[in-house]
């Protein structure tokens, strides 16, 4: 913990959030993945900032991306050369986002790529990038550059604690996640890293995540995994329903844990485990992200039931998730189911008055377009009390039915993103 | 200003806002309408919270609501009362927003109205309501009722002011607007009033305001003035993107003014002038409204032009006016131009990054995709130094443009937000 710490003081962020874990997994070697890290001063001083994974011949990649009309250089590199199918390298500045840089901030981008490239012995397009930091200031992407040759030889296939804190920007503390599984009774391993922790909204992939595996899959298959995995994981929760430019999540397989039967479809049955366990590490990541989201205190976990279909209930579940007024009342302990009726009413999903029914954890607090019969103020403010709060909002209209996850709305918040430049 | 301070006190809000009028508009009397405030104690102490308006027979009404799906019992019974377009009396609470009630809600409701009807003698449906407050708590009617034959008694063509402060929550500043214009060449005059100060978003008539006018106008024509001068004024303001349960906007015509000719239709050309000031009160009220805007240390205008369309530079405005990264950046005097370009991509609307430009008051930051060439720092801190910052983005692909307000997202926010209900 005490790295942890020190590292958030290096960025200039706050304490570590009460929201982390209490331990971090040890996240073992993975077959085919090398990993470096480096401070090449692209902002911060003092501090790790770039991260270069290398993986070896065959690796095939996956990916998904922010949906913003203003996405970053890095993010436009990477949906390109996704075409590809084929990885050998990612390299990953934290401080500079790359975004907004218009021509300079592309040809930054093929620099790096260049450079990475001509390292791992590989085309331009097998080297995915992702940067994250501040926005619409240009590249120094000489910085990087420069340091990657020791970088590569400096390489190794520990280091994945390292590799999770070079990508931190605000995070007070590094993301990762491990799960041991099986493909056809073979052994695969998936390590996770990922990054938050402001300008995190769901329909995208939020912010940087890398997902890593020594199974062998194709490219089409990890796509199609990714894409439904990540729905009910970093599509489903929200710090500030701010969407990001720079939003990445690449998975990455190389082929070279034990040897398993060729799989050719995603929904081959034989990739049932693999895919739960996949699911669990995109989650774990995912929840890791809202846990520290900027001045959390309370991580709060919203269900909808009954709403008109899954669709709905997933934009009702977002319009209490990104309530200000939801948000703070949570903050202070307040079991305001009010603001809870407002966020159901403004979200513009069908929904009777008179059917909703609302609960904080196991408190029923209002049914039938009332306060409920039972409503007890004590209990309610109890169930609000704790780290974790529970949001049940039952429409009464459908079958639809969403979960996603937030953060409470806090000073914290105000402090950290009134300074983020400064 | 001493009398504003003493409410804002009692009604445990903070201080005045920064960003209040520095003084306020005498309202004058209105031929036709009769005002009088008392102290229910419907959740407040020590404090009026009561307003009554009565009207001389034949006054006409309008009026637009929230579209909230979870709308409070006294917009629905506005709503059904407007059919009748005929207008007596007004009531308004402040304290208990009368909404998420049930049948008792709408019984409260019933109980006020029909009280009101017998000392106005007027039908019920000719009494229209308003609630604002806490959601989800049973009114209080009798408190109300009791009082509504005292307050008959007691009412006077004057006390605007008053009535103004009767109808706060939050607010920490009484909000009033007056305009003298004519029709035909006859002196008509529009009084109005508004409450804000959080749960404040567009796409409806935010919160509560009352327009009273002595001119002569028949509810169609009145229906037709309100809903265009909603748009630019009450739909293009924001302070927390929450719609609010309770939102109701009513526009009064007495027709006791000066007598002028017969107007059959809002598009009479002798109505242009009215519909002028008419509109002019509606953006003053609005704008104190944003002025109030819990925890507003500064008042922010957003400019869009050049996008695809009306529509499109309108969502893009909302995007940057409800986005948390910019309204904290802006709290902060940071001219973080960064998170508008985050802002207009996340809107989902049509821009090319390329084209974008994006100023802060007359400083130009970005052009072209990039930092504008002439960038200079230390004049665009300048320009989101003042209490009034304005934003101008240009999408650069079209001729749709739009005009929003907000505040900006600060501490005070956080601090009333957290402890609102207790």
């Amino acid at each position: 913990m005490a790295k942890v710490k020190a590292v958030a003081k290096k960025t200039g962020s706050h304490a570590v959030s009460p929201l982390a874990p209490r331990s971090y997994p040890k996240l073992p070697p993975l077959a085919g993945v090398r990993l470096s890290t480096g401070a090449a001063g692209v902002r911060y001083k003092d501090r790790t900032d770039v991260l270069l994974a290398l993986f070896s011949p065959g690796t095939q990649v996956a990916g998904v991306f922010t949906k913003s009309k203003t996405a970053s250089a890095p993010v436009d590199w990477c949906r390109a050369s996704l075409a590809g199918k084929s990885a050998r390298a990612l390299v990953v500045n934290s401080g500079n986002a790359n975004a907004f840089t218009g021509k300079a901030g592309f040809e930054g981008a093929k620099q790096v790529a260049d450079s990475a490239a001509a390292i791992a012995g590989c085309r331009p397009g097998e080297v995915f990038l992702a940067s994250t930091g501040v926005i619409g200031e240009p590249l120094p992407h000489s910085r990087i550059t420069r340091i990657l040759g020791d970088l590569a030889e400096e390489s190794s296939a520990d280091g994945w604690r390292a590799a999770a804190e070079a990508i931190m920007t605000t995070d007070t503390y590094p993301k990762m996640a491990t799960a041991t599984t099986n493909i056809d009774g073979k052994r695969v391993t998936i390590n996770g890293i990922a990054k938050g922790s402001g300008m995190i909204a769901p329909d995208m992939a939020t912010m940087l995540s890398f997902v890593f595996t020594d199974a062998n899959l194709p490219s089409a298959v990890l796509q199609e995994l990714l894409g439904a995995g990540v729905k009910p994981s970093f599509n489903a929760i929200t710090v500030d329903s701010d969407t990001s430019t720079s939003d990445t999540l690449l998975l990455f397989a190389t082929g070279k844990g034990a040897a398993h039967p060729a799989i050719a479809k995603a929904s081959d049955r034989r990739l049932n485990e693999f895919r739960a366990a996949l699911d669990r590490v995109l989650l774990d990541l995912a929840l890791q992200v809202v846990r520290d989201g900027e001045g959390a205190q309370k991580l709060i976990q919203i269900d909808v039931s009954g709403a008109e279909n899954d669709e709905a209930a997933k934009r009702i579940a977002l319009s209490i998730a990104n309530s200000p007024l939801v948000k703070t009342a949570i903050a202070g302990e307040d079991a305001n189911w009010g603001r809870i009726v407002m966020a159901v009413g403004k979200s513009g999903e069908k929904a009777d008055r008179d059917r909703l029914k609302i609960a904080f954890g196991d408190q029923v607090v209002a049914e039938k377009g009332e306060r409920a019969a039972k409503y007890n103020e004590a209990a309610a403010t109890k169930a609000v009390k704790g780290r974790e709060v529970a949001i049940a909002v039952d429409i009464g209209i459908g079958k639809g039915k969403a979960r996603v996850w937030t953060c409470d709305l806090t000073h914290g918040y105000i402090d950290i993103n009134g300074s983020y430049r400064s």
